[in-house]
């Protein structure tokens, strides 16, 4: 074997992500440094406890409970703790020490990137975070590097497994939310508290990141905005399918381009109806994939494994193997590039289709109030269809009918404004849903 | 604007692809510089003819037609002439002369790409590529970077538009290889001589490239075995349907573990039969798509335009902003990597599954024949079906069968012996196609 220089590695976290990586740096040693040109020696694993029970059958004499003492002296350092703090601590704490960060931690990323970038900048320092946005996925060189000749116009990810586990499920079995819900925490598809997949929170801490690089501008967590699925029941997706259309949570990033020319970005995470022949709709179970439209590029699409402790290993290893090759080369890491700097809009400015779903008086003339009011409102019907749900048997009047309505582009603010009208009409006894269609 | 160090870039070629770099450099200059860190300069275009109508409005005084002196002084130079001479002569000048060089051109480095390697190698150059294997997907930098921690064990691509577009027309229709490639043709999907799509050429080379990239070995063009396309027929594919099939043109790159755990790898062209539930099997049109199985990272697609001028363009200039970063900040570009050096082996070691399709006698008896020979031929059988095609009308006997076995995994070379003493056992009139069968 070459007899290459060695790098000390510190890992930070043994959980199902950082026991495979130690796994994999300890058996696929002699390739890994055949591929990066310098021996990764794997110094130590920093646990809260020691007692705890790993994924892998790692030695056990390179566990310590002291990440303070393991990170001096490294030259890379993987934090896999999760969660804010002690997270950002000891990884502020490894850039001042002089090592490369590789990272796996979306929440960190999302809510104090700047900060860490800025931190890294100053020392030259590299941050590598390609498992923070779709697990195993490569997503960040490709928006980082093959497509940093080009204009990105627009993302839409299934950015979380378990969402799209959850809606999946619903979809083919007809089941409705909390079942699906029961079954996936039963099955380990979902925690115990599955808020931060449901609510959306998990999909917003990509969607920041994936904005940020795609549109070269720094993106804060609140200005996504953010709707999870809990609200999606069985009869919204049948709708949907009806209509040819699947449910999939969504992360949308948007450049939008003003009439002067003036560009802003919206970043928003929200149930979307999908036609179901675009290549979202085919991704099944807990798969992730991120739908890329740039100017000159056209349409792509990266689909793969979005979460798993192997798989996110993957993507943390191919970041070490890059950390290694700047040490040995030096030079040029990942090239955090925020120069453009675009505001991110409110949600009312986006435009995007809708389907609107009413329950309204099933006699003369409601039809027509509930076109009119549309219009008012400059929201353009694209289609129509209404289904009789309930009938006086004896004089075949009173009873309800439902309307599913299909429109053109319009702006959110309007369309939102002219649902509180037609809820406030007095022909509509219930706004049923109204949801966002995606992906013309 | 930020005062940037200015990088001088030279183009070579100024057709499809090199008319929608010039036109982008130049209209997306100052967005590129943000990107790159350096201001991009178009220095020249070097073409062969001055007065060649291009597909972009590009300013005439930037037209030479002397490559080599428009080369001297280059930082970065942009090779899309295609083709192997005067490509190589020039790009090995461009390395001599210090520039890095940006290629989209997969025939030279399918054929001479070790020592193009070599030669940047000696004087620290770098030679970016990611043009040269799929268009404007990203699959280099996801294969090199992104993987680089992990274990490639085998790539399923449609790497060609055109074949992909033939296909897909055949199975849509129901049309006939020559009939679809003559629309083909008129509509500008196929060229006048179609013969480097259409016999697997340029998806060989293609195959070369990656799978050089996913094995760190150097694999010559000849180490591909290739087939074409222009044996599949309308038959074929609807036999092909009817089992539940499409019919791709796939690259495959396979790694091969030995029992005595010595590793070797195969690399293959051929039309394949493809589960339609496969990701790979709704890939339509002319687009493309690399499907990759990695050992930690389980399975991952690419998904895009495969070809196109301002598609590929995007492409390059991704590479050019990735060279001048390493311009402005020195160290590690490309990370070639052939430490691996893994033999390919021939064809008839491959294994997987095949569906035979064979005219028989239609008499008692014949199927065990078949059967039989099968058996000691060590191809096992999974599937049969059996279809009368024609019998005498007054007899009843005497007419013929058709067969269409589907088998286990069995060695090509078992398997194509087999087929020969099947042709040759008296009961079967016609061997009516051999198909593999790829990506369970």
């Amino acid at each position: 074997m070459t007899d290459y220089r060695t790098l000390r590695v510190a890992l930070l976290g043994a959980g199902a992500v950082g026991s495979q990586v130690a796994d994999l740096l300890l058996k696929h040693g002699d390739e890994l440094a055949d591929r990066a040109g310098a021996k990764l020696e794997l110094a130590g694993i920093a646990v809260r406890n020691l007692d705890s029970k790993r994924d892998a059958d790692l030695p056990r004499e390179l566990f310590t409970t002291d990440a303070e003492t393991l990170i001096v002296g490294s030259d890379i350092v993987i934090e896999l703790m999760g969660g804010i703090e002690p997270a950002r601590t000891q990884v502020l704490h490894a850039i001042a020490s002089g090592a490369d960060v590789v990272t796996a931690n979306k929440a960190l990323l999302a809510t104090h990137g700047s900060e860490v970038f800025e931190a890294a900048d100053q020392v030259g320092a590299e941050v590598y975070y390609e498992a923070a946005a779709a697990g195993a996925i490569p997503i960040i060189r490709p928006l980082r590097d093959s497509l940093a000749g080009d204009r990105v116009v627009r993302i839409m990810g299934i950015v979380n497994g378990t969402t799209n586990y959850i809606l999946d499920r619903m979809d083919t079995e007809g089941a409705d939310f909390a079942d699906v819900l029961a079954q996936a925490q039963a099955l380990g598809y979902a925690e115990a508290d599955p808020t931060a997949d449901v609510e959306g929170y998990d999909a917003a801490q990509k969607a920041a990141i994936l904005a940020s690089l795609a549109f070269h501008t720094t993106v804060p967590l609140d200005a996504v905005h953010r709707e999870g699925i809990t609200s999606v029941d069985a009869a919204m997706i049948e709708s949907a399918r009806h209509a040819g259309y699947v449910i999939k949570l969504l992360a949308v990033c948007e450049r939008l381009t003003a009439e002067d020319g003036s560009e802003s970005i919206s970043v928003r995470v929200y149930p979307a109806l999908v036609e179901r022949t675009h290549p979202l709709a085919s991704v099944h179970g807990a798969n992730n994939a991120v739908f890329v439209q740039a100017e000159a590029a056209g349409d792509l699409m990266f689909y793969g494994a979005g979460a798993g402790g192997v798989q996110t290993a993957s993507a943390v290893l191919g970041d070490v193997v890059s950390a290694a090759r700047r040490h040995i080369a030096g030079g040029v890491g990942v090239g955090e590039s925020t120069r453009a700097n675009l505001p991110a809009v409110p949600i009312g400015h986006v435009i995007t289709r809708y389907q609107i779903t009413l329950e309204v008086d099933d006699k003369p003339g409601v039809l027509a109030t509930v076109a009119g009011i549309l219009s008012e409102g400059r929201v353009s019907i694209a289609t129509v269809e209404q289904t009789v749900i309930e009938a006086d048997q004896t004089t075949q009047t009173g009873g309800s009918a439902r309307l599913v309505i299909g429109t053109h582009k319009a702006r959110e603010q309007d369309l939102s404004e002219t649902v509180e009208r037609l809820a406030a009409s007095g022909v509509v006894e219930r706004v049923v849903s109204v949801l966002r269609v995606e992906g013309n």
